[in-house]
């Protein structure tokens, strides 16, 4: 279509050549202009993006508290994202590892520029010197292993995670394959502060009782988990195996700040926001309890007596844990 | 202040207590509504955030074309990250390297859910399935060496980062410290497709004329570079070294489409987008050129004639890569 096609009654109203290269001239600089291709730069305004959610994750958290710092940490906890578009992860059954890029989804918006990280004991840093969930853009990166993709009849999507440490609901923003030449400092230890390094390397020992173990047997048994056991395609045996290991995960190196860990060691200690459990508190059995998959999780934590640990009230904090009981949600 | 004092007109008027009962249900109804924290979730409109810059990247890249895919392929290429308010980044220092989550900001918006990764010679893979930068979100991450942090007066602080594939002026939306506790996967070796692992293992040579080699020297000893040499704070022969290694990392595994590594065999490959540089092109010797730091390196490259890879076009090519000037910019 020339532009004659397109302005015949302009044409005809004011007639001659010099009309026609005038509008040429006109069309040509339009044309010039919307080719000039806008960048994610020219759109932000002010410096800011919207970035929007491609999908939520389900998975066996449901709060904050008690959910691991890292899912490395936990690599029998599991999760899934489904997305809309199997196309867009096509390719990707190729990697063993993904990256997920999320929003902190639970946090009340913060903007201080420190922060008291539980292993630190109420001593606050940078917080951009930790991977507190607290930060000026409430975005987080967590590394998961990529187990199965399940592609459905209407071409939607399910990634099928482990070692992953999001609450359930979580909003994701993108998923990117982990290559270790990529994301893995090579011929070389990367340094961490001491107050990292000890805390990861302090795991509490976790004890199940009986009575623990012989409820956990019985819910696989009616297929009432989400994540484990029967109604995830795997033996009752399986998924003893599994939950067991994820629980002991989950607790071994529970972070929680020096208040909720004062809390815990008292027995005081939230569980299921949806379900609040009426726990009676003694001096001899304190009962904290922690949401796993559908189960609820009573446990009680025997301080370390002996040790002084000024710095690290929360994290990896020595303590025992014993799981007593184990109740299904 | 009490409710009595908040209302005194209505108390006078109406009177009784009666009144002030209601008046004091209704209060504290509405206090312990804004009592409850909204959380990121309550602020996000249909899944959407928006997330703002808190800083903008300087490097020795200006272009998107023959940047490094990733940092740790380049371990010398240098940048920096300006900060406001060095209370952030507090201890940080006790890290050697960082995440830093950025923006995508030279990107062309891009909704499509697949896309054609140079080293697959234009087949497609979804979009999940790569670290492509066009994604549905425009946010990338990327891991860096942390060498030094500057604190001003005025308490505005620069990261100075090496091993950094970020384009000059990149927003960033957040640095996470690297811990490899939780971003490497333990006791497992990180599966990924062989057109990635054949990609990384292959290098092109590099090779430099004397007449670039001596160029080098001559603008390093004028301080005329950035990020090497004297205006670096280090010695001419160590910038020298530093610098010549960039150029042979950046150029060994230069990652181009099709279409732009076709360009660079032709010998048309665009350079500087402030200074297109006007090159007299002949079927014997083709010229290439790119911005690192203040120099513009001129090179061409030697397709393997007996090599034949049909899904190797960009990544990782077996060509030769032939440095013949070196141009101060």
């Amino acid at each position: 279509m020339t532009f004659r096609n397109k302005f015949p009654p302009l044409m005809t109203l004011l007639g001659g050549a010099s009309i026609a290269t005038v509008a040429a001239v006109i069309l040509r600089k339009k044309y010039r202009k919307s080719n000039t291709r806008k960048t994610v730069e020219d759109e932000m305004k002010n410096g800011k993006l919207v970035v929007e959610s491609i999908g939520k994750i389900e998975s066996i958290y449901r709060l904050c508290v008690g959910t691991p710092r890292q899912g490395l940490l936990a690599p029998h906890a599991r999760g899934r994202l489904r997305l809309s578009n199997a196309h867009a992860v096509e390719g990707l059954s190729k990697y063993s590892h993904v990256w997920i890029v999320f929003v902190f989804h639970l946090n009340t918006p913060h903007k201080g520029v420190k922060i008291a990280p539980p292993a630190l004991g109420g001593r606050k840093v940078g917080v951009l010197a930790t991977r507190s969930p607290h930060r000026f853009n409430p975005i987080g990166i967590t590394l998961a292993r990529l187990d199965k993709i399940i592609i459905a009849e209407n071409n939607s999507v399910s990634l099928e995670l482990s070692g992953l440490d999001l609450v359930d609901g979580t909003p994701v923003l993108d998923i990117k394959p982990y290559v270790a030449a990529y994301d893995s400092p090579i011929d070389e230890v990367a340094r961490v502060p001491s107050w990292v390094s000890g805390g990861l390397a302090t795991k509490r020992p976790v004890k199940l009782s009986d009575t623990a173990r012989e409820s956990i047997r019985r819910i696989l048994k009616e297929g009432k988990t989400k994540f484990y056991g029967r109604s995830f395609g795997e033996s009752d045996d399986e998924g003893y195996e599994h939950l067991v290991a994820c629980i002991c995960e989950v607790l071994a190196m529970d972070v929680r700040s020096t208040y909720q860990t004062k809390k815990v060691r008292e027995g005081k200690s939230q569980a299921e926001r949806s379900k609040r459990v009426q726990t009676k508190v003694s001096e001899d059995s304190p009962v904290c309890t922690q949401q796993i998959d559908n189960l609820l999780v009573h446990f009680s934590v025997q301080p370390a007596s002996s040790v002084v640990r000024p710095t690290s009230e929360g994290s990896g904090a020595e303590d025992t844990v014993f799981v007593t009981k184990i109740e299904q949600l």
